[in-house]
């Protein structure tokens, strides 16, 4: 069984998704396509990038991901295919893949640049190379097609997400709850986190539990594997005033 | 063929969903999984419940519905498994399977508690059981294994709804519809209701009937198999002040 | 493989797309089912009808459309089956395949009205003909019943949605981009168009290229094949103050 993702901010009410399914699926009908979702915000290559992280490890090996967050689709912007802890990405090098290259600094993942135009669709829009590259690349992956077949393998010069050194918040997701980029198996027995300027000293072990009034931040080990800042029914980001990138404390 | 359903409060723009999908087709490759929805409104548990009534039976037996709207995730709920009506059922115990324990009550419906845990996630965290047990647990079921050799037959004690003894409006669907738990079979020849001290008369076989002036409201055979109150290109629910759980009187 | 497409109004957050599905495949438990979009603005029949025309042709041959925007669902409307381009379309005679007929006009498609009851379910509700008429059509489609199986061809009556001669504004994304009737293809070294008393000069190879101010609309060749007008980072909808249907003006 060949299992394609799909992860880009197309959104769902209009064609552009079908139309990707449709083009894998004539290349290769057997192919299990599975949407992770089309709803990232317009252009946040930051947040499909983190949302790529969270949701490929879940999938076996030799998945195939495809990524189309894309604001330079058109331009120089190189199309390419990365290979890493054994499951495959399709996208734009523009830093989508920022997080999976720190995830898998030491498993020597490879990157290749995508210029075997016999494998893009026939015809190939300026406007649209979810459909007319990233698809059809992906479907040939998964017909077999080597990621080394697809182009030259590009050594350095991949591009990435301006990261702090210190600890930041990566992602905020649509609940408001605050995801740092800390993993959780640093700290078992829990830990005190700060962020603009205030200590959150609560820690949880789930979000039911009952502590603590509403509003009063707690840090919690999310599912990603990541520390992340929560709050009773609501949204931790407006309660706090934090906003994705900002840094984050750890106290000792 | 092994159909796994999905029904959550999740939402579609993070993660979520596509961890469950990654889980399932890590466990069993061949599941053919179908959304129902994950757009339950977060945490609401009756939402859920009328929802997966509504969708369940027109899924072949055998099909395999994980149910996942979860306030309780972490804390001591039980997760179960319910087998009911040819189908199997994953979720929390918490009213999420109120009327489907209604709609089987003559077919000897059974439960079990999932304690058999070489059958969750090597890791389960405490925020996310849709990952953790109810998706490998649903694939696991999938691949072949029995109910009962996921944890004690539970017999009596399971979690309902609070449910009136008279008819109610169990669900406002999003068009605004008013949906109540008054069977359409015991009334072919239609039938006036009366709620929030209005007495609603007319009849409609269809919606696009063009009977009366646009806000009226009408009864019409819904497809769910219950009554439903609507109003000509409007939401009923704002035209009579009507809320979920509101009574509703059959009129001779 | 038998791929089955839906398009719908119905949305994502109640049971109806699930319900279709179950219905699919409990009739062909092998269909590949694959949702193009649920999301068409409730009732809009020339929304849906654009972007079946937009996304089907990168389906295979041989695949099945459902496409539900069905407003006079349980009237008079005929249901019907078109065979068109070597792809199947079940949906209502209500202009939902206008475009359709347009684009294969030189290619002989055939209409059948669908009175064949064996093959609808076996309750038809007057409400959800999605669930009761269309899908398990589709479903015995994707089995081998050929269209001619399934009622009367129509010769001609069939219901279009009105179309100007001049070149229009059809369909407005949710981006805000204006898609006209104009086939890209005349055009190969760009063009001028003028809407709504304004000339748009400026003709862009893809979104990204970086000629002109925010705000300034240009010509662009979209992916569904046709014209569109767009601006850099907003709505030319809004900028424009234009409408679908809104006629285009071709500047030599």
């Amino acid at each position: 069984v060949s299992i394609i993702t799909l992860l880009t901010d197309f959104g769902t009410a209009d064609h552009f998704a079908g139309a990707m399914k449709g083009v894998i699926l004539s290349i290769n009908p057997k192919a299990v396509i599975v949407d992770i979702t089309h709803e990232i915000p317009p252009q946040d290559i930051a947040a499909g990038a983190f949302t790529l992280l969270a949701a490929h490890s879940n999938f076996p090996t030799g998945t195939i991901h495809v990524a189309v967050v894309d604001p330079g689709v058109g331009s120089t912007r190189r199309p390419i295919v990365v290979s890493a802890g054994d499951h495959l990405f399709v996208g734009p090098d523009n830093g989508l893949f920022t997080y999976l290259y720190m995830r898998y600094v030491n498993h020597d993942y490879k990157i290749f640049h995508l210029t075997a135009s016999q494998y893009f669709r026939e015809s190939v829009s300026n406007t649209f190379h979810g459909r007319d590259i990233f698809a059809p690349v992906a479907a040939a992956l998964s017909n077999g097609v080597k990621p080394s077949s697809l182009g030259e393998q590009i050594r350095g010069g991949q591009i990435r997400l301006p990261v702090r050194e210190e600890p930041t918040i990566i992602h905020i997701d649509h609940f408001g709850n605050l995801i740092t980029d800390i993993a959780d198996r640093a700290f078992p027995k829990g830990v005190s986190l700060a962020v603009n300027g205030r200590a959150i000293t609560t820690f949880r072990r789930f979000y039911g539990e009952a502590i603590g009034a509403a509003d009063e931040p707690f840090v919690i080990a999310g599912s990603a594997g990541l520390l992340e800042i929560a709050v009773n029914g609501g949204s931790a980001a407006r309660v706090l005033g934090v906003k994705r990138g900002d840094p984050v404390e750890i106290l000792t």
